[in-house]
């Protein structure tokens, strides 16, 4: 059985493992104050191309979510975001224990648009009785979203000016970004990104590292003693420079953009060969997630050979199924896969 | 000018202002252990015909919501309610404050079905990341709703043998409870009521006292410590014979229910002769707060006469209009009011 | 039997009671934006010859705590406060609650010096791991203090200059305000107070009022969204004119001081007489509570005629007995109090 | 340079990242429901001699702390610890965050004791007015505390039976239970704090591991739903094998103690040194962490060679210096240093 349900079913990337095995008895410093995550936090901000970022490194994804969110808004405000966001769903109501609303919002395919936000925002600000309502203050989205659909570039620009001109901070959730920015459909860089949002965060669980995100942290109101806030929620590691070696040797000669393309481009060869053969899909993604209808009895089948994740039951009787290669996904299986679909 | 836009515009019912100038300056000890409250207590015991109830007197509305939920809910639990619930619009994320998700679910007239709340758990139920999803454990729903709309006995009954079903705790929020028990067309009790849910409250400041709303505690798990969670949430009055006095007062001789139907029937009068003239509804309401659609020249016209709450501006440019009565309404204003349909 | 253990026994001076009947079917807005609250605030205001004040009218002492508090804090501020202060005693966790740490300061009378807050300060910013510490952010004192004590107008000054040069803000609870003020010792205004704070509150639940407490706001930084902040705790009362009538009615013609000067000379009287017949006390208290060491025998006799609050059991047999005047206690039984005295 | 100032200084021991090594490109199910964590959860079990205990492995202390007391307490409920405890000081305000007071007790060499415990419950129990204090219903304490004490068994017992008898949780903090477990003057074994607590955590990130904290939940009240309080704090590891990994290898032939006793007897030895040319100590210590007072030019001439922890400044102007060995000391560090204590 070959796993392809998700993308943290392996360990690292082995390069990874062996700066941990070359460091492993080396002494430093605690909490993220060593040469390592010093390096990792310069290499960031060069691919920020943002001198003036803070750069720090978390262990998880809704540990990073609740922190930073927690840390920017006062006791009042809430968070917009998607009805499928993380923040909305998966996250056990993180963003609450924290105190704050998420205000969802439908949308069809997993992203915001300025319009919804800017809708929203009107809402609330033209209400009547506004002082009773949570006040919205942060939008969350995810580059590449929950359903495997991307950004823009012109549709973040078109987000961040919506919040800059409502003064909302735009939080972007890059628990997958490697593979957003290493799809071939992607118009954006890292630094693109760095300079049309307030906070972002670079994914590593989920993109070649053990664990650790990198929230990279730009506008000068969210860095305020984000550390001990950080510390407060238990999300500071005790040995920090595992996250710094980590991310220090991710960001180097570009592996991150390497294995987010190298993942994005099997998944889109899955894809296609499913297109191919006439299947339909959930929805588009031009990621390394797919979501595709299949019959139970090409469930079952696929099933035999692979780990796949089974999302839905539809009212039609068949499935959603999601597909998801990663950064360690091997190409042979990949073509296995392929092979299979004529036969369903 | 008169005042028809909201139920709590005047002060209270005047034999209530009498018996607290009565006792004005008798001593009593503090926080809701003197005999004032204790005759209170047993008088909604009474007329809920639930001798094992606790009851606990507070002051508001935002306040008792948020101290009942954040009593009743360990940390990872959510509340279900309407969109439209109060816990999910006007209480400015008061529920998240104390650390719950309020899981909101579409409705098209403000009220929940047995048949939603059931989808609802089925789907945490059987989503194989349950554990990932904040868990839902209450069901929040108001009688009347804040859209005028009341449950009828049935649906009450069905909506309850659901959660039991479920293991979920029925919470209802009476705040405008009078003015359902007084509906015309109400076919339960405030003995049904308190038989069918595990706790709820019935409501004073809007249905003819200063303030105060009174907790009845049904469900032996919820009872333990309330009073102390709801020191820590600022709920305890110090005088709190303030509110015994009160309740005591509304809740002989049947007053509470008196006020209720006397409002209701003025608003019942009101929608006739709207109806008669051809107007139309938002939703139809059978208790004191009517909905209508006015145009805009129609709603400055009894805007000469009348404060009315503009709630929403129509895609078609006219206006959703609420129309309040209360316990304290002059039936003289209601009929000039009704004077004024015809020629608007 | 006549009750000397709290202030706030009986409802409220009669002055106000006849503005509630004269005004009770009046039609006003609610939360606060009527008429009778913006004249509460103007006579604020002017009392504290600070125009530039938010005057926010609440309900209750626990719940203006933990508004106040909630409200001026980051998520890793703590508020630094006496051992023996109200928010680290009988608030069952209200600060905790909204998320912050009280950092109790063992003080033997229940004042708190300016020396203390800088050492306490200058042990935080000195610690080479004070990112790992709860950032005291806020200093809490009551005037006067919960064991009678009273600041004096230089001890103040330094307190808040203290604050002032290390970033602090100081919040000053008056829930009994009126019995400093109206001190024959006093030697500070209201004036006075409202330039040397950042915030604090005029108490009216035990002093003269049914309820409520008026927030003074006088740091710009701490003003925004106060009132949504409040709302979301369930602090904003429906009927918020209650309020406003209240504060409006004690805050002419000097009535607030005027009801605390008595009730504190009655208290010295009966100081007076008991030191007279050789008693002790458990602390000095130039205010309306007096802390007396009795003998089980001596405290039985003055039970028999009195109600008083027996505060702690001593080591030698003995009792810790509060005695407390107030705005409504009679002068025949103080003076019959004091008759006893020496036949204790 | 040798750092002799933490016990997070290094990796992990070799045995651990060789296993890292080797399993890498496996594929395996997240969130801890791998082979792995099943193996770890067994050896933990059988250590504990409890196989009836919930295993959950957490990634850091502060974590740990925060999500074992949310998971525990109501909202009105307090946690009562020394005052050094770590909850109580390196935890920036953790469990506060969570909504819960910590009840500070000093104590001279950071352990409680039974009759301390018993204490502040009566003192609580018995007060009138105790429904307007945070009730306390856990105490935490830490084996070894955090000044280097230990419990013996029959403390540990005696604290146990008075919890039991107060309905009280005790909750056992083992960030470095190696070090007490390992020391030569420990009378107890695992076995034997996993029947006289009600949940504590193996320290797996000072002891040996990367990182990594086992919480073993022995009362079956504390055991429902943790994996979704932890995941709704962040403190659920995406690829939970990681920890799974390190716990199965380092509870293996005894390893965990094997290196707890190593570190134990290095830092006995220093003391021993130190004690014998005339040191005296802050607070006596049997296990890994020794605190010496020295004279400022001691404390420099020993900086010269290693990294120490200057705790505090003493009034005498000599210094507080904590000296600490782990998992990972080297033998001729040790020896080195001893050799430097007569010169200095």
């Amino acid at each position: 059985m070959y796993c392809l349900n998700s993308d943290y079913t392996e360990g690292c990337h082995p390069l990874i493992l062996e700066k941990l095995q070359a460091t492993n008895m080396e002494q430093t410093t605690g909490y993220g104050l060593d040469p390592y995550c010093d390096e990792a936090r310069e290499l960031i901000k060069a691919a920020c191309q943002r001198p003036d970022a803070d750069v720090n490194l978390l262990v998880g994804g809704t540990q990073t979510n609740l922190t930073v969110i927690c840390a920017a808004l006062r006791p009042h405000q809430a968070v917009l975001g998607a009805v499928t966001s993380h923040v909305n769903t998966h996250e056990a109501g993180a963003i609450e224990q924290t105190g704050h609303k998420v205000i969802e919002i439908p949308t069809p395919e997993g992203k915001l648009t300025a319009a919804q936000i800017q809708a929203a925002w009107t809402k609330y600000a033209t209400d009547p009785s506004r002082e009773h309502w949570a006040q919205p203050k942060m939008v969350y989205i995810s580059q590449p979203t929950e359903t495997g659909s991307m950004y823009s570039k012109a549709e973040l620009e078109e987000i961040y000016q919506c919040c800059q001109a409502n003064n909302l901070y735009l939080y972007v959730d890059g628990a997958r970004l490697a593979y957003a920015l290493g799809a071939p459909s992607c118009d954006m860089t890292m630094a693109d990104l760095a300079h049309n949002c307030d906070v972002f965060y670079i994914g590593g669980t989920k993109c070649g590292l053990l664990f650790g995100e990198a929230v990279v942290i730009l506008t000068p109101a969210l860095k305020e003693d984000f550390r001990t806030i950080a510390k407060q929620h238990g999300s500071i590691l005790a040995k920090g420079r595992l996250l710094g070696i980590q991310f220090a040797t991710i960001m180097k000669d570009n592996l991150y953009l390497e294995l987010g393309r190298k993942a994005t481009l099997q998944a889109l060869k899955i894809h296609d060969a499913l297109a191919t053969h006439g299947f339909k899909f959930v929805a588009e993604s031009p990621t390394n997630q797919q979501f595709v209808i299949l019959t139970p009895a090409q469930y079952d089948k696929l099933s035999e050979e692979y780990v796949l994740s089974l999302d839905a039951y539809r009212s039609d009787g068949n499935y959603n199924v999601r597909i998801c290669t990663c950064w360690a996904t091997l190409d042979e299986q990949v073509e296995k896969l392929i092979a299979m679909i004529p036969q369903l």
